[in-house]
């Protein structure tokens, strides 16, 4: 059965963790899954990536910013995701249109309508069949990257506090504006808890 | 007086060549010039620059490369155009808006007013004030690029005639839409002549 499932959240919410962990658990139960996160490994969406995490950009305009991920995002479901939902495979996403909504939309104050029509160009309106989001307080989940040796911290990682508060707010009000699609899992939790309740969400939305 | 001023048309117009003429002609004069083209050397748009040329990014759909040129466009305006005017200065540019409506929203056949739409985030509405349409027929501009061994022939030279032919009948039907910045060039004369029709299309308009 094909579905398209995103995970959302702020920086050190746990999503990337607990999107392998589902994954194993779905395999185990015969499901043919596909785990992805932009830009996938698909060469041109991984060069695009390269231009926006790349520390030196400083001088990088936000809606330079914001058409990049749109670009990215683009390569990435034409290369990877259409294909994989089009074999019947269910595809778990580390990331999606929402993380732009909330990010470039909303916390850089580009407007989330504005960032929403870009993006609406580059997904031709595919939107998630299930998005969950991992809410999580920031200085939490902040402390959980700075305490992580394994992860590198990249350019988004240094922006303030406040920023992070805006992104955590702006996703808050997606699954608002987008109830239908949204479940918000509670990442404050252990993770043997998370895991647990992200997969029950999976599996009643079926 | 600041004023932009963009220069159009397909390939092996002449466009590039006259614009550098113009530039010296009006620099005698003692107007502040600036000449400038996408990535104009500032190396954010540089870098997604080589994304879309690179000739080995074969699988890039055509969406991916209508945002990368809305992106560099964006850093474009963003270091270089916007700080010039400002500065009073005249900003001659090969190249802008109008080459994204007529390769990616006419040619591709992603719809002009679509591409006009993520354009539109790009530049926050800024139209150049004069366009000059360098126009030629596919045939010969094709032709003058195959002569020219000083010239690299690039990812786009390389499309079908067909593609070129749309482009041309694309930039007339924008400068039927746009008639108050348009001036059509007719390019097929000698380049003294055609520099000069240039000349006069800048100076009338003043």
């Amino acid at each position: 059965m094909n579905r398209f499932i995103t995970f959302e959240g702020g920086e050190g919410c746990g999503k990337s963790t607990v999107l392998k962990a589902i994954k194993e658990r779905l395999e185990a139960e015969g499901v043919s899954v596909v785990l992805t996160r932009e830009p996938g490994g698909t060469p041109i969406a991984e060069q695009i990536r390269n231009v926006i995490l790349d520390k030196g950009n400083t001088a990088m305009d936000a809606r330079t910013e914001a058409l990049l991920y749109a670009a990215s995002r683009r390569q990435h479901l034409v290369e990877k995701i259409w294909p994989a939902l089009k074999e019947g495979k269910t595809v778990l996403c580390d990331r999606y249109l929402d993380s732009s909504l909330a990010y470039q939309g909303g916390a850089r104050g580009l407007g989330v309508d504005e960032v929403l029509s870009i993006n609406l160009f580059a997904t031709e309106g595919t939107y998630p069949d299930l998005t969950l989001l991992f809410d999580l307080e920031p200085e939490k989940g902040l402390a959980r990257i700075a305490a992580n040796q394994n992860r590198e911290v990249n350019r988004l990682d240094l922006e303030k506090l406040d920023f992070h508060h805006q992104v955590r707010n702006n996703f808050l009000a997606l699954a608002k504006r987008y109830p239908e699609r949204y479940v918000i899992i509670d990442a404050s939790k252990t993770l043997p808890e998370v895991i647990e309740e992200a997969y029950r969400a999976i599996k009643e939305r079926e």
